[in-house]
């Protein structure tokens, strides 16, 4: 395929960006040839901010059906990605679809079995992947070099909103609109990190959310969640919009060390020998394995959505792997379900959750919330420095 | 009061050290006139490391009643901290008991009404309050200058030990001989000083503890504390002795910023403006308050068990405050003993722990208690530069 024909989905605030990265030519080997909106206003933004050769349709259906692209990114409000999603696979598209992979486990695995059944280049706009901060910590630890993993400890407060963010739109932070707060917007990707980095999921959390405590928000915008793993391992992650000067501080400690992740730094401490060994063999009482401090210079790059694109195109031309497959947006949605979960029930959750249950759950929130804004702006907001 | 005569009575790892610096005149305004020990060779180590004139008693009931101390220093195991200062607060002796108060709270609730009717001077070995930078923290946060509190998080894993370490005594890390693992030996410190600086006390803890995690101990080396406060801040609290090399970061974030106090310094990072005021004005959507970043050099010091020592004596001659009064003991063996309870439990707790209850619990963890070491070694160990 020379060129690949890419249609998007949803002109929001990352629609707006994905669309022109494509039309200015930024992705190799492919181009923009049709976007979908229902929202005049954006279709307006369209017209004036491309070439001209884009074809512009107000409804799926015939987008999907009419526009002839190879490839479509979907960035609509969350709940539509896994529907659309399996419409394009449907079709035969190659789908790229923005976090997260829906809002309930449910209809993403349906999702990823229609995205299995159809054979197509399934990708997730999971761009943190592609920050080369945490491919070297990924390395690291997939190296072996840190052993057999002990804890994990991951702070995320620098994600600070104020309330004129959430009064932006109507759906923003409600049940019906998006489906959950910090979690599933903010920290999604660091939930992604964790897992992919360190290779384990969690098997059990039990996690205390606050519902609106910084913000008139129907949402959580605060939490604390412990978890536990396989191999006997302990983690805590702590997220909230509400912190300022917030904190992003990433700590795994393993049995040939501790790595830390801070100030977009990547500090390794590591062991001349296992500690598991050193306290079998060392008599002395008090004392500690010896240990070098080793810094990692690494450039964070938070702004990856091109890399994972480009990735995404380059596997549908050359069949490149995938550096973000669709199918893997579960594990991080499952995680924060589970979070969702423990702190409505007040209960230790096992992973995974159950799907129907936890979209049941979900269900009896939207149901029978009777939060209204108060002060609704509908402000499409510059996210250029966000994640 | 010219010079006041002081007792050591335990000399185990602390004691012997305390018995030094009486002994060099190393306090001012206080001499070591006598000791107590039921073990023949530490009392040989006491003739043999003080300058002869130090009266030896080998039974506690005549040191307290023949020796004409007008103060002590109960440096014994734990379980008879509050057994022993009562009997010396009805002899009219003032009391300086190490770390921990004792091991539950009910007889240690008895000791502070004992202390209360004596009236004598009654201190705790609480040092790391005499350490610069914690006093620091308390000015800042006690000042109002953090603003309310948000969230509090301490990582204390810099307190690796040894298989060795736990080997050294058969009561080492047992119920029936510390009562309790980490928390109550290396970590009593830490609460104490989280709830001193903060000026707060969790109102409600869920914790998970690991027994024997990684070493061959009937306690736990491990735990992760989730908590919460009266005005609704939040915080998680946790400690290991199996982590190399460990991590000692302490944050605590407030309206008004953020203070995090990791090797040994102490940072400030200032908002502008109060951040619920922040939130409520700014309307850009994106965007938070401004800080700046205040590195406040303040040296730590560990060693500061003759500080505290100087300021009980100076307290006894001349009515200075104490710095760690003792009655205040029991605030971080009530987060302890909570922390124990909820792990136990698997339950949120509320605080303070039901003393009679906690005290029954325990109870049935020494009688039930079925572990044996495997090889005691009975070593004495150096403490310098231990807590």
């Amino acid at each position: 395929m020379e060129l690949v024909k890419v249609g998007v989905i949803g002109i929001g605030n990352m629609g707006s960006s994905h669309v022109q990265l494509l039309d200015k030519g930024q992705i190799e080997g492919a181009m923009l040839t049709a976007i979908c909106s229902s929202n005049e206003s954006r279709i307006e933004w369209v017209k004036s901010h491309t070439k001209g050769n884009v074809q512009i349709f107000g409804d799926e259906e015939t987008f999907f059906n009419e526009s002839g692209i190879d490839a479509v990114l979907i960035a609509t409000p969350h709940y539509s990605h896994p529907e659309l999603a399996k419409k394009a696979f449907a079709k035969g598209i190659h789908v790229l679809i923005e976090k997260p992979a829906g809002v309930y486990t449910k209809n993403v695995l349906e999702m990823n079995e229609a995205a299995k059944v159809n054979g197509k280049v399934f990708g997730i706009m999971y761009n943190q992947r592609a920050n080369p901060l945490y491919q070297k910590l990924h390395d690291l630890i997939h190296s072996g070099e840190l052993g057999e993993m002990k804890r994990t400890n991951w702070i995320v407060t620098d994600i600070y909103r104020s309330q004129s963010y959430y009064d932006s739109s109507k759906w923003r932070a409600t049940w019906k609109g998006e489906g959950g707060g910090v979690l599933l917007n903010q920290a999604l990707h660091h939930l992604d990190i964790w897992q992919w980095t360190t290779g384990y999921m969690p098997n059990r959390i039990r996690a205390t959310s606050s519902v609106g405590k910084y913000h008139d928000i129907e949402v959580e915008d605060d939490i604390t969640a412990y978890v536990e793993y396989d191999n006997g391992a302990t983690g805590v992650f702590i997220t909230s919009t509400g912190e300022a000067p917030g904190t992003n501080r990433f700590e795994i400690i393993g049995d040939r060390g501790k790595i830390v992740v801070e100030n977009e730094e990547l500090t390794f401490y590591q062991l001349t020998q296992s500690e598991r060994e050193f306290n079998k063999a060392y008599k002395g009482g008090f004392g500690q394995p010896e240990w070098k401090k080793i810094d990692i210079p690494v450039k964070s790059e938070n702004a990856n959505h091109p890399m994972i694109i480009q990735n995404w195109i380059d596997s549908i031309r050359k069949g490149s792997p995938l550096l973000a497959p669709g199918e893997e947006g579960v594990k991080a949605l499952d995680i924060a379900n589970a979070m969702y979960l423990s702190s409505w029930l007040n209960e230790t959750v096992e992973l995974p959750v159950d799907p129907n249950y936890y979209f049941e759950k979900l269900q009896e929130k939207i149901s029978t919330s009777t939060f209204e804004k108060k002060n609704v702006t509908n402000t499409l907001l510059n996210v250029k420095g966000t994640h």
